[in-house]
């Protein structure tokens, strides 16, 4: 059993879906751990990681319009305003979504599904610099 | 320390949530780790997994209705259609749930409250095979 | 590679957040293992743990109310209703947020983001004792 601990950023230009499945995935290679997991972590709280449909990116657009519609800017009763009117739905898209991923590896690689993307959801309108974290721990 | 990996299927037979517990369980015991962890996640974008109160099946009756009111289908704005009116809201309601469980393992056994159960969250309307695959860790 | 377990409680006073950032670094402080993984396991239905903006408590404030809206007591088609109006609520707001979180351990130290904070959500109006499993994996 051993551990593989690596990050890497991606700069995001504003509000958007960006896949980091060949990011992940070269990091399991590197680590040469052929069974057990990969966890992706971002250090972010107004962008968040998801599971998602990587074929179509119209699944993508709809997804991005249908969380501008579940949690708008603006509300009213928000007092969390001092970063800008999109930085409170940012929080709340976050905490819907997750900042962590795991993800089995076997035969020294991420067993991920046919369609199945990890994506970076950028929540905040303005370009920005994340950073993204991957332990891979197995045998 | 050691790593057991496996995996199972089940069939759905349209929207709904199906608990998994035991069959979880049965390869927890098999894998002989007393202490670690165990990793569950499907390699779908139009199921996912959810941890949910198993003693009263209303409650998961509410729920299944709930996520219907909150993603429903139909949206106007909605592009990724060619695979149906279920399919776009059941990306969406995967995204807004998870594709992966984690379980804390001691003694031998999964760390479930009393009223845990994990399911399983069909999102189609059709029947579908589904691949859950699990890795405990630890030893 | 060697696996730490250990739990604690913490007393809820009804509906809100309560960071739990400490509890967890001392586990993973009295663990030793200097790299790896720190799993944070909830066993309840009625209340979940999030990643939140731990800096400016009207954030966490605008947070719960957008959840009071987002899932509102008191929907008519609600059937499981027996243990009052906040319970079928708790139950949903605790899947689309989370049982578990999993943060990388690096240096022997969560590799939180600077205004990353783990937080119990309470769901219940009433005061509960939640119990906190945390799993700490690596070497």
């Amino acid at each position: 059993m051993s551990v593989h601990h690596e990050q890497f950023e991606i700069q995001t230009s504003g509000k958007g879906t960006h896949e980091i499945n060949d990011d992940v995935e070269a990091i399991v290679t590197k680590s040469g751990i052929k069974l057990g997991t990969a966890t992706v972590f971002v250090q972010h709280t107004s962008c968040s990681l998801i599971m998602m449909e990587n074929a179509d990116p119209t699944a993508r657009r709809d997804l991005e319009e249908y969380f501008d519609r579940l949690v708008p800017e603006g509300a009213t009763y928000f007092q969390h305003t001092a970063e800008g009117p999109d930085d409170m739905p940012s929080h709340i898209r976050m905490v819907l979504t997750r900042s962590s991923e795991i993800v089995p590896v076997a035969k020294g690689r991420m067993q991920l599904g046919t369609w199945q993307g990890i994506f970076l959801f950028e929540h905040r309108r303005a370009a920005h610099r994340r950073r993204i974290l991957v332990t891979v721990m197995g045998e």
